[in-house]
């Protein structure tokens, strides 16, 4: 594929802005930077980069403005001001889906196009062919294709939907999931935390196989919503994983861990299945956590 | 490899019981059953299955003898009396890690030698080649050698120590683990629930190749926990974690979502961030669940 080298402008230069920053400049493209703290532009002077004296100049550099903010509130407050019009405007602030829809009308009052994005990876993911890194993008989507080819250089881009809150609404979802199972990951160390005999280390491998072999149930659980039939495909019953509970939490006992990270699921589990859905597997347990 | 095709006998014939049944009958193993409910054996004798009158006269049939009953009180309610001298007991009833240690108290009394054994599979995987399915044991290694042949007929057979509870505690933190990572899909759905414009089933590939990815944590977290540095190779610091659990819970109250899920691993990172541990990510979450 042909690639396009056009150049950004680029606000922010936190540990994920420098990252995407270097990533731009090794790919060649013409870039401007601006920083609220002068100083960590510096660095990227002998890389090529152009540094603005301000957040504006930065701006009136190149139609394509990327920001990579603290939060929501500190866009609002380095934009403040700042002559928007004609601009496309790639906010990769994390927020909320109701922060980047609010940010996309505000966008739009002030003539620029506008697309929200989420950052799927840590810094020393960007710009690493292979490292699984992506970014999720929502808003116009022929705004999405025009600078494809610039946005795929840090990391693989994914558009999400038109809604502008998407972006961030999928890059939410991820972390949450992720949080969850770090919660898990954590218990499980826990449990073995007081066997000197078992290394972590060799613990590692299974616990890590295992678990991408359970993502699976992401496919279930989805087919299982989409239908609206959640017993469809069970394989391992409400009935029968409430008694595997019994025997997780006398296991935390008996090694001195508390229950705390499992036990709001585990009650869910035990509300549903005295509901009478003992025939489901887990997936009514998103039905009760809905207002 | 040579596969030693030797007689067993299996003693309970639930979904997991029977699915061992037909792998072993499969692979040509001369199989003595037994169930407290006869009727579940009789499918089984059109596959050469000899079906046994009683726990004793199966147990009598042959010297390697497998249980996987309902829970630890059914194997010594069904072994209750039986002369189980001289026999190789295989124990993949679901227990605690205590109560595979009692148990193989319980059997060198009884003049067995005894192996715990943790099935890490639902019934529909055992003996499908690729499936994932792996059985996880703990007692004697020169035992499990003996028996490896049959035992890797239904999975694939892993030794985990030679402490008897450690089956069990390596089959509890796995499905542990599992149960954390389920409770954070759950959320996630949860999160997209009420958008008409996403498809769960797109989201489904998203959702398990980002987790996919994220269970690296558990090489970093043990490769921490074993070096007792839990600032080492840290690439997003509970710092800036903890942010990100405020935009996590800002996101669930828009979309309607209760967070109860999610809260308790927040509030243990907030407790070791404002102990001065912001350099580190979450595994020192596992020092603060350890009574």
């Amino acid at each position: 594929m042909e690639e396009n080298i056009s150049g950004l402008t680029l606000l922010g230069l936190g540990t994920m802005g420098t990252a995407l920053a270097h990533a731009w400049l090794a790919a060649g493209h013409p870039l401007t930077v601006w920083n609220r703290t002068p100083g960590r532009a510096k660095p990227l002077v002998g890389r090529g980069a152009r540094i603005a004296a301000s957040a504006a100049e930065a701006v009136a550099a190149n139609r394509l403005v990327v920001t990579c903010l603290l939060d929501d509130a500190s866009v609002g407050e380095t934009l403040d001001g700042v002559d928007l019009a004609g601009r496309d405007l790639v906010n990769l602030t994390t927020g909320t889906p109701a922060q980047g829809r609010a940010r996309a009308v505000w966008a739009a009052e002030r003539g620029a196009r506008f697309l929200d994005g989420g950052i799927m990876a840590v810094p020393p993911m960007i710009g690493v062919q292979e490292a699984g890194a992506f970014v999720l993008y929502s808003g116009s989507h022929d705004l999405f294709d025009e600078h494809r080819d610039t946005l795929a250089v840090p990391a693989h881009p994914v558009h999400v939907g038109e809604d502008a809150g998407y972006a961030a609404l999928h890059d939410v979802a991820l972390l949450s999931a992720m949080t969850g199972m770090f919660a898990g990951i954590a218990h499980a160390f826990a449990l073995l935390r007081r066997e000197k005999e078992i290394s972590p280390r060799e613990f590692a491998p299974m616990l890590a196989g295992w678990l991408t072999a359970m993502t699976s149930s992401a496919y279930s659980t989805a087919d299982q919503l989409e239908s609206g039939d959640y017993t469809r495909n069970v394989t391992s019953n409400l009935a029968m994983m409430v008694e595997g509970n019994a025997t997780m939490l006398r296991t935390a006992e008996e090694q001195g861990v508390s229950a705390e990270l499992l036990t709001p699921f585990m009650t869910l589990m035990e509300r549903r299945l005295a509901d009478g859905h003992g025939d489901e597997d887990t997936t009514g347990v998103i039905d009760l956590i809905l207002h």
